[in-house]
């Protein structure tokens, strides 16, 4: 086992630069002063060099041949042959991509970060089109060099959800679509039926900060592992398992944005603080992809912190810290009112019925975009012309459409669908723990969460990269993901509070 | 030049290394949660050996050698050949060192720390002991690594004042000794003469916070490239000279800790900010020793912030921000106040006078340390009659005495003496800049202080690493570094203080 402890060492090391690496990210979106853009530019880029070399290095490549005829033996998922494995995965993935692309890709997504920015605040798409341009070709570009079988977004999509195919998430999406487009506009329809005015008034910031570090406490975000900063884009971001920070922001007159947001990310620090100790340290001691991170943060998030149950339990509370805001709203018109229903233009701020809407409409254009298809010049209008269909709304201007979101600007494409994939999954974790443990419901009245997090603790977080998403996903609930649960608990939830 | 321009590329990673370098610690005491500790020791072991494998190469030395031809007919003070020699000054130091020294070294050190910890809280000397001896041990065969000619102290001092001799320090401090033992015990006598009480009284903390960021901000620490943050031992750190970070603590019953902590650290900023551009990402973009740094923050944390000109333009804003708390302490009993002269234990809190006098006795302690002439087991008791000889108490506890610095569980040994030749060097600077400007204490009384900052821009800071300390000295005021000028403004300042 002596080349597989040789491996281990010399993967540490690339943990750690990567650790490392995030908490110049972090710092960049926390503390940095503004006049250091620069000098953070140059650091990252120079580790990122480091790490590049490292990962892809001769040595590396012997070391992972040798390690591997080590472990040949082992049982199938003994922690280092599966160790092997992902350093593999991740060798063969990094040798790919050519030194010179990565550096022209990284600087080509820098500077169309910056034109983005400016053009979504004038609202001028023409201006962001020459660099959308330059990212589609090299995101084809990238796809080529990492290599695909049945589709070229196969190999974009692989980056954030390995091993999940384009023809999967068709076949969810399209099973999702057909109940979800005729459930979401009965609900739009009666609209009206629920008012979220009272998350509009004055919340002051200080105790939003102290009320939703108090329902992440408890829901079981360790804070002797991790912390709470401010930042503009709400994130969550791992330096190790005993070093995961959320980030928040804050609006005064509405209460939604910190509380939500609180939660979400405190969802994702649960699965990193989860990761099973014997994985420290190791390429497998992090989480394995965005969807199943995504399920954790939305778990959180939307079924349990938008259930009645919990507000049952925290309602006081919360009307005890905003002394005096609330007293005219109901537990009942509360409930109610964290769960509207309404089309709108802004994904980050679409309710639960909608959010997968949004996802399916960036999947359509981005598969377009890289088969070509679709060209960026008309890209605007295939935006506007999906979110009719979708969501029965058209955008007055491309801010609040196919401006809206950072991800392009920065060179990723293929992420999108994650956000849905986790959607769902969160519904199909939930009613599986339900199963083992039906009480569940009655401890989140009793503002125990234990249980729940204990279960995911056990089939999700500790496994770290051990297993692939699909494996993972299949051992926890007993199949393979699926949209049925997701419409189940929107039908469950839903249908009562619109009196369908 | 392209063998120049080769070895700026490759320093300029070493650069950008060393910054994400300091960044990992300044987060260590500013924001990590308490259970990150281990993770972090690693990140900054496995950065530690990038940073010594990429100083160390033999590609390195190649690229000094070739660029070396290159510089030699240049003019002696250009940029670029500054850079070979500073270049082949770090190569030369880093090599000599073996690397697996090197490693040793930072892991006993790490775990000495934490022995030194729990020995100052426990008041147990003995316990620390084995660390100890390991540490001298340690810096005994580190200063044989270095190399040296005279004196084997040579080598240690070397590591933060460069060029700079133990006899150098030995007849300067000769020289001081004699002057400020008789005139400290001449001021301790009338020790009555003054009262700190106002300085003792309570002070908000978020108040302390407001004054202090005005008082520095006027100064003209630049906090577009800068911030401040909370951590128990105060420090300035630098990610680039547009990324200088200050610390302080704040205690709510004493003023002098934040209030002059956050100028001095406020004066190391001003040093990293006005590192001339030409030299940025560079080696020579820092700056170039420890004593220079502390002429800096000295120069504006006692020779103009403990001035009664610079209180003559702030006490009012310091009493309208503590509304009512200093309204029966007139101007003069606060400059009075912040300037009182008494023997203490402890160095962090030594005022003016006595300063230097805890610094000689910590030089006198190392030396024998180092040269042998003095066991570790001994040290205690040396220490005491140090103490004694030096400023006439003996301290009841080690806690009080030889365990209350940091320094030597870390492996410092030859740091200490560059706390008091910045020290003289704040009023040799401060002199020389009279000279040129004769209105500067009009300026300091009118809270302008842009031409004294200016001047130390121009004739300090902007060279960064361009010329050893002791050349640095001799441009900007003339002469060598002596104790003259410190004893002049010592005499000047506290004989009417105390009516002598």
């Amino acid at each position: 086992m002596e080349n597989v402890q040789a491996l281990k060492e010399r993967t540490s090391d690339l943990v750690n630069l990567g650790e490392t690496q995030q908490l110049l990210g972090w710092d960049q979106q926390t503390n940095m002063p503004p006049g250091a853009a620069v000098a953070r530019a140059n650091q990252l880029a120079t580790l990122s060099k480091v790490i590049h070399e490292m990962s892809t290095s001769e040595e590396m490549g012997d070391l992972i041949a040798r390690a591997g005829k080590d472990v040949m033996n082992l049982p199938e998922d003994h922690d280092d042959r599966k160790l092997v494995e992902v350093s593999r995965r991740d060798y063969e993935q990094a040798t790919r991509l050519p030194t010179n692309f990565v550096a022209e890709f990284t600087r080509v997504t820098a500077l169309a970060h910056e034109v983005w920015a400016k053009a979504r605040q004038d609202n001028d798409f023409a201006s962001f089109r020459p660099e959308l341009e330059k990212i589609v070709d090299l995101c084809i570009q990238r796809a080529e060099y990492l290599g695909y079988e049945d589709h070229i977004y196969d190999a974009l999509l692989d980056q954030f959800e390995p091993e999940m195919k384009t023809a999967d998430v068709e076949r969810i999406f399209g099973g999702l679509r057909e109940e979800l487009v005729p459930f979401a506009l009965e609900l739009y329809e009666r609209n009206d039926a629920v008012s979220d005015e009272p998350l509009h008034r004055e919340f002051p910031i200080e105790d939003q900060r102290r009320f939703g570090l108090k329902v992440v406490k408890q829901i079981g975000y360790d804070l002797s592992r991790g912390r709470q900063d401010e930042a503009v884009h709400p994130f969550c971001s791992s330096f190790s398992p005993d070093d995961v920070r959320i980030t928040t922001r804050f609006d005064k007159n509405f209460l939604s944005p910190a509380l939500f947001g609180t939660i979400h990310e405190a969802g994702h620090a649960t699965y990193e603080q989860g990761i099973g100790r014997n994985l420290f340290q190791t390429v497998l001691g992090t989480g394995v992809s965005l969807g199943i991170h995504e399920s954790q943060s939305r778990l959180w998030e939307n079924v349990v912190a938008r259930s009645r149950g919990f507000w049952e339990y925290f309602y006081g509370l919360l009307r005890e810290t905003f002394k005096g805001v609330l007293d005219d709203v109901s537990l009942d018109d509360f409930y109610r009112a964290v769960n509207k229903v309404q089309p709108s233009f802004i994904r980050v701020e679409a309710d639960e019925v909608s959010y997968c809407l949004h996802i399916m409409l960036r999947f359509d254009i981005e598969k377009d975009l890289i088969t070509g298809k679709l060209a960026v010049k008309d890209a605007p209008e295939a935006w506007n012309a999906k979110m009719e269909e979708y969501l029965g709304i058209i955008p007055e201007t491309d801010t609040l459409g196919i401006l809206q979101d950072v991800h392009w600007s920065s060179g990723i494409l293929g992420y999108f669908p994650t956000y849905a994939l986790g959607t769902l999954l969160s519904a199909q974790l939930y009613y599986r723990t339900l199963q083992d443990y039906p009480a569940i419901p009655d401890e989140i009245r009793q503002g125990k969460f234990s249980t729940l997090l204990t279960w995911m603790n056990d089939n999700i977080h500790v496994h770290g990269r051990k297993y692939m998403p699909a494996e993972l996903i299949q051992r926890a609930t007993g199949k393979p993901l699926g949209h049925e649960d997701y419409m189940t608990y929107l039908r469950g939830k839903f249908g009562p509070i619109y009196n369908l």
